[in-house]
């Protein structure tokens, strides 16, 4: 099967680093296409800039002229997988959702470790609205930027496992989700740092993704993701080309 | 004060219908402008939609060259409240959130009675992320398309009434909300037909806007909503001509 | 219009600040009646207080001759909203509620910092009750009685300072309500102090009360605030003079 | 051991019920004092009446001279009870409480059949901040006034009956309390007609009142409830004599 | 009456304590019979043991061949007690829930201390099914197992009473409820080290029995704990000798 | 890898059904071991059935002595899966679990459609303690017997059928449970009738157990399960052979 793995960013090595990530766990037969926005921001952390990728996203999907199976939006806490579920008949799955059903499986408890603090507040609301927040202990921000994962790993990794330990020993998580669609190459040493299991949101949604359609399942159209009505739409889609 | 009341879809008429509701209950002082996004769709009736309209809203207002004081997001249940209030240092009110907590001073419970049924899981997530959901009684749908409003507005009103009255009746509601934000001139009839206060979102939030002015506040800097960090943001923003 | 702005203590010179307060924000055309209970403890911090205050405040208004518009409850979390909005036919709107709903418009999260310990469970309370807790992050003591307020206002700026600035930091509230009836000259310095946008209820009571009756709205008289059904009542109302 | 039970409404054949079916299951040592409120309403229906009735129950139980063990309020969803529990050092029971947990040993979910519509939002307010609601499969109203259960009760049994039955039917309640102070003499009748156990609240109280006393427990005077603050009142206590 | 408390752990030794301190507050004309499991773990501390319990406690219960009035679990935090209350006509009483409901009748919030840490999710999950968290500051663990209790008596007040003064100080709780079957003896030095009242479950739990002995209160056989359909079992009961 | 499909009954056909049903879902390389416990009920169906099944389903793994990767407990809202996860170091996935999270990766709101009325509490229990209930429209019972589904399928379908449409109709479900561990040949026809995805549990856990494997995670041991603390038990394990 062929699944979209569309980063919410702009940074090309990002959706190249995402799709190497998501490669490492598909099966043998499934193929990852690695998608990245024509525009949008080159990291979101922020409601504005997620609601550029939302459409970027969107039109990332759009443009794409090959069948596919599935398609997962490699974005922590952003906004658009509604409109995705809209407009598509394949499954959606979200990495901030995959994350945390996978780690509901192996934990009473579990927490997220972020990027920057003012990001806190945006997976909260989408783990809220997905109905997975009961049994979050906490969402914790390391205070470095997306793009400072790639820039400085090390500082990375100190600071990402510094805030996990918080959420293991204050919050009472039992498991850490790597908060950030860019953080899969820091999950050994997260775990070996503090005993528990580290889930990463592209990983998690990659094998959320293969079994939906493996089960022959894909979302409802009953309602809340009935296709668009057919109405009078300005400027969308967006030229293929040439922009 | 000078208040920007944003239409979330294309059809011009809807924009005055909502400016002329708006300027119905404003102060003397208050200068009501009203905006229609450049792009989007002609109404908004799911995600889709909804989040064309959140870029379309931002695009219309950052088109925009005059001051203002305060700007409403003028659609039911729609994205795109919280990318305003970050790139906007003016109060921004959302008629969905205006209409729910001005019912609140009205009564124990509310429910909000709106157009397609599609919609409502658009409205109970948007109550629910504002934290307004504890006292609503229901969200129920007339059947209606938003167009359909304005273009058969008998048929509009009885199916309104209808809905409002299982509102009170069944779901013991006390205060209704409307919940499109072209059913303004609907609030007699359905007034008179069930003999309890109805809320319109514009009227609402027109009232919610000037008094954020006056009272000198404005939206929180410290966190969710600071400022998008400086970046590389691609395709933003739109060229405010020739498209 | 004519609001009645009723203290819910017995001590006269606090009347008089909040109805200074509430005339600071009122529109030109607002007349402000501040009122003191006749009976009652001369200042609420507990629940027999509160209690007394309930029927301190129904009297008040009750003995009140003129006609007005709305009645704002001037007390931080106290009883008796419910039954004002009995036995009256024109808008009541209770300081902490309102508050609240401001702070909603502002931020992520609010966080109330009121006065002594006791007090914060009947705050929760009341915010519970009103559902307006989802985005509370917290409620906060100062340890300062409401008459220190007056008495010692240096000690007040500073102990309502820390706690706010605990809130911003530790509770990631993002707006900040002052949790007294007369705490709305320290405002500038909290806001000064905390860089975040700061609430005043009795100021934010003023334009609710303001909005609700310039949009013609008033109390639903269907069900729960339906006036009282004709029955033998002893003792009430209390002789209006000669106590 | 000897409990006051004291009635929240002025009606003196009311009190002797109430009294006469506390005494059915207090034990052999336990002295039932039924207390009449000197002032307030002759049977409560709404939030006006019970707040008269909160400081009716306050001003009865100061008046009573005698010692006594533990203090019963018996009306059902009345304001009052954390007033009673700052003033005095026995413990407070609230009937709505005690049958809501009572109730919850019995069965999985609970529902409260009532008099009057209008009564039903105070009594699911009450539950809600007894944190006594998450088993409440719902509060059902017969239609009929407080007075009407003593004057017509043959009516009076079909009306909860049949209530009760529609709670069981469709609500999924396993245990019914009867929700007036009024009631138990229904309680064969209704169990009769349901086949589900049947809780009074007076009932239950007494015997959760002894239970306290027996225990050696009483009201924590650590924070909500710690004894009024030394302060000026007004108006209070009522004088004893001679009104 | 006779009441039947059951041990959830196969010591025999804390069956008798237990046995001891229901005699010590039941009444008069009240028979305490304890019973210890014939099978199970020497102490519950997770969740394989507890559901080992379970059964032996339905086990000892199945196998006493005298006439009883009501049962109480006498085990915090355990599994079992809604199988109970299918097979069995009388009242069952859950120590967890008997001390939550007996705390909420005594101050606004309580707190939970128990033995290990690894129990109070456990904990927490019994009071939220039982619907009785909502008032629950906080679960917290002494760190000590269940039979140091008896083993080291001296450690174990101080590090309940450690404990018990953080719920008070940080987490507000008003209440204490010992979290564990053999705390009893506790009690008194907890409560004189906090101020607060203490709430052993056992003792709790006899007076629960007792009153809903005494009201003619037993399980509801409507839906949830309907005895068991009539249907082939295998190993089940087990031998009741010679095992 | 080889999963281990626990059965929660005794009925062998009915294990055998389970595995056939999962192995239609499992990849290629995935052995399925269909699993008997060696004691309780022919057909769980409430909860003394099912924490006789939380024992049984223990000593079916524990008796088990091939290697295995997962264990999937194949029983709809039973107890029991916690010990499982205390005791064994690979995943555990509990059926009602994998249905759930399943179900909301495809629409707005699902529902349980399961066998007897009796069962819908445990189910929902089973889901508010995994915090997968926030988006659970219903859970409905067909009146069916879980053994009747094999003997009569075709009223099985019919009562299967209409309940999924009521929820479709009348709760806003978009997706469907099969809410029990023998209803995967019911898929189709349900599917068919009422146009939504129709999940059912043991596929779903399947293709979740195998994702977990894939992924390298399993039960975080660090507090909740981790093992059981070394003590005296009796009674366990039970012999392996003989009984």
């Amino acid at each position: 099967m062929r699944l979209l793995v569309v980063n919410v960013n702009t940074t090309a090595s990002m959706t190249e680093a995402i799709a190497a990530s998501a490669r490492a766990v598909a099966s043998a037969d499934t193929e990852i296409i690695g998608l990245t926005p024509r525009f949008g921001a080159d990291s979101c952390e922020g409601n504005f800039e997620s609601y550029l990728a939302a459409l970027g996203v969107l039109d990332a999907v759009a443009s794409y002229q090959e069948p596919y199976d599935a398609v997962i939006q490699a974005g922590y806490g952003e906004h658009g997988r509604e409109g995705l579920q809209e407009v598509l008949d394949v499954p959606v799955v979200d990495i901030t959702e995959a994350a945390a059903s996978t780690a509901m499986y192996l934990g009473h408890k579990y927490s997220v470790v972020t990027t920057l603090d003012r990001t806190v507040p945006l997976i909260e609301d989408r783990l809220k609205l997905a109905g997975l927040d009961a049994r979050c202990a906490s969402v914790r921000a390391s205070g470095l930027g997306v793009l400072e994962l790639e820039s400085d790993p090390q500082r990375a990794v100190e600071a990402i496992v510094a805030q996990s330990r918080e959420a293991v020993e204050r919050d009472h998580a039992e498991v850490i989700c790597l908060g950030c669609g860019g953080m899969a190459e820091l999950e050994e040493a997260v775990s070996a740092a503090t005993g528990v299991p580290i889930v990463d949101g592209v990983r998690a949604a990659v094998t959320v993704a293969e079994s939906l359609v493996r089960l022959g399942l894909s979302t409802s159209k009953s309602r809340t993701y009935a296709p668009p009505r057919p109405k009078q739409i300005t400027g969308w889609p967006l030229p293929t080309s040439g922009r």
